[in-house]
């Protein structure tokens, strides 16, 4: 049985080439990254790649660079230590009803703690409205956290309009842009958009689980939330996961340009809603518009798990939701206003390059029979 | 050029039957162990099976062990998790002068806050006493943090008073034991001592940088650090490093039985002690009770960094202390009260069970002919 692997948004298979980068900084290139003999600064070395590829991917400096342990240390170091470094010049934070629960739960910890976090809804276009975000910055926000791509039904958010809106308010506040959906799928520059902290993983481009990065705008201080060594100019101390970071920087510098994957992948996208919205009784929940590595769907009737389940089996593997959540109902379908019965029958599938139009053709196939199958069950 | 690595506590090679596994994990078994599909639960499955491992060789139970990205954030966990939980309870908090720097600056930020931290102080023979302990520890203590091996000269802490201590001053104190350099070297079973939270490392112990463990007592409760998913009962939410988990796991169950280890090391350490105390300027730092995979010992006049660099040139790996202080006056020779010309010209080796007689007595030869070339230099 071929194994369709439709899943990409929770995770990805690690490339050869970065597999291969992990290994030999395991086995041979193995110093302790801040030890001073040769061995530590051979690491070291090939850290300082790492990094020059990651800053590049960004349009950033190496130094802006800061590894982390992945996409929720990220969020919740951007989150927590934006928030804490300027809790003196304001109270208020703006975010959204759509966000990760790395940031959304570092919100509801910073409430807990006496700041006012708003938590803009989308309209029915799966966005965030610009006016919305304008609205809510007032002079007394201190920290701005949207995320550029939904990681459940891949709506791109207006991050373009935040900078000048904070701008225009006067307003203290830092940007933080949640980018872990979107890294390497489209391209984000921080420079571009005026963001001072921008979040990316490596576990969703083909690198190793537990590696990302926190771009930190030059000249932004925030507080850390570890102590102890030097490592990460003290923003995030403690011996790196250097195997990771190597193999991060492989698959980065491995990946094609973006727009050349884009355009295969928005191939897929498009022969695939087609074929969706030919069956009946399917609704697509992701509109046109959005990251077209994500198509999420609702077949009203069918538990999300029943349909994962019988797909599984066929060796066809989506999501229902975030895998974070562990098939918990989902707060960003709710926030987009679906029906129950939608949010109950939602489900994810995820594209990476590796996946083919046979995929989709046999994927398809056996939605169909699950449809057919499991309507009668019922 | 034979290279010979005498730097294993600040870190080590990964073993081919760990990396091999991690590879595994990021090319075949690369799903995310918080999706609900078979891919999903067969990365959990792996997870499982090294958090089995891990509790085994803790003496601890599964339920009790956490995947943390590694001893700073084990350390970091522990302390302020511990700290913030009780601090309705109590505002003192004892530690020594002799902890990691990931204890020490989470203990420096706790003072920040408002708590009293008790730092004590070795005595001569290197170690914290019972009675300092026992006297230090009073009702409104709410944690006591002691390291079971220091990382820079090796000696072994008092840890099996700490129990009674905590018992016989009524106080409600967790108890938290940094073993990264202990672990798997000597035997550390945390209920045997009445430890309420250990940290252990992977990469002390041949599995790659970026994970480590906590253990947690079944029925202590900590405040986490980091907030998102559900990973990790919450304690450590994010995606897991999951190759690196099972990396880990596979290192533990090819290390041999701890007591056979501790023999090879024994004869390393006494051959190389006394051929170290045959060279005239040489004075050995670590005591011989010290564990013995830690030899502290300074050459009074040439400064550690002169003998590092002259050494890594003939392909021999050592330290000039802990490798997370880079190069920066150590602060556990200066609590351990030797003199500037002493803690200026320190020299740590570690070893591994990889390491030979062979590479005791090369090392031996090049640190005569260094101290000799380096001596007229002067």
């Amino acid at each position: 049985m071929k194994e369709i692997y439709l899943d990409n948004s929770a995770t990805t298979k690690v490339s050869r080439k970065a597999a291969e980068k992990a290994v030999e900084i395991m086995t041979v290139c193995y110093g302790n990254p801040s030890s001073l003999h040769s061995k530590g600064l051979e690491a070291q070395h090939e850290m300082d790649k790492a990094r020059k590829i990651t800053a590049a991917a960004l349009g950033a400096a190496p130094e802006e660079v800061y590894f982390t342990s992945g996409g929720t240390e990220g969020n919740n170091t951007a989150v927590f230590g934006a928030a804490h470094a300027l809790k003196r010049r304001g109270n208020r934070i703006v975010t959204t009803a759509l966000e990760h629960s790395s940031v959304m739960e570092a919100m509801q910890q910073l409430e807990k703690e006496g700041f006012e976090v708003v938590y803009l809804s989308p309209d029915s276009s799966r966005k965030i409205r610009s006016e919305d975000i304008s609205s809510a910055i007032t002079k007394d926000t201190i920290l701005v956290s949207i995320m550029a791509v939904n990681n459940e039904v891949g709506s791109i958010q207006p991050i373009e309009s935040v900078h000048k809106a904070i701008i225009a308010a006067g307003s203290p506040a830092l940007f933080h842009v949640d980018a872990v959906q979107a890294f390497m799928k489209i391209p984000i520059k921080p420079k571009k958009y005026g963001i001072d902290l921008m979040t990316v993983s490596g576990h969703k481009i083909h690198a190793p689980k537990g590696v990302g990065a926190l771009y930190v705008r030059k000249g932004v201080r925030i507080l850390p939330l570890h102590f102890g060594g030097l490592q990460e100019k003290k923003l995030r101390p403690g011996t790196e996961p250097i195997a990771s970071v190597c193999a991060m920087g492989a698959a980065i510098e491995e990946a094609e340009s973006i727009s050349a994957k884009t355009e295969y992948i928005k191939k897929l996208n498009v022969l695939c809603r087609n074929r969706l919205s030919e069956i009946d009784g399917v609704i697509i929940n992701s509109h046109e518009d959005c990251l077209p590595y994500i198509i999420n769907f609702s077949v009203p009737g069918l538990r999300s798990e029943t349909m994962l389940h019988f797909l599984a089996e066929r060796g066809i593997y989506v999501s229902s939701g975030s895998a974070c959540a562990k098939g918990h109902k989902s707060h960003v379908l709710t926030a987009l206003g679906l029906s129950d019965e939608r949010i109950d029958s939602a489900v994810r599938i995820s594209f990476s390059d590796e996946n083919t139009e046979e995929d989709i053709d046999i994927f398809i196939k056996q939605l169909e029979i699950g449809i057919g199958t499991l309507a009668r069950k019922r």
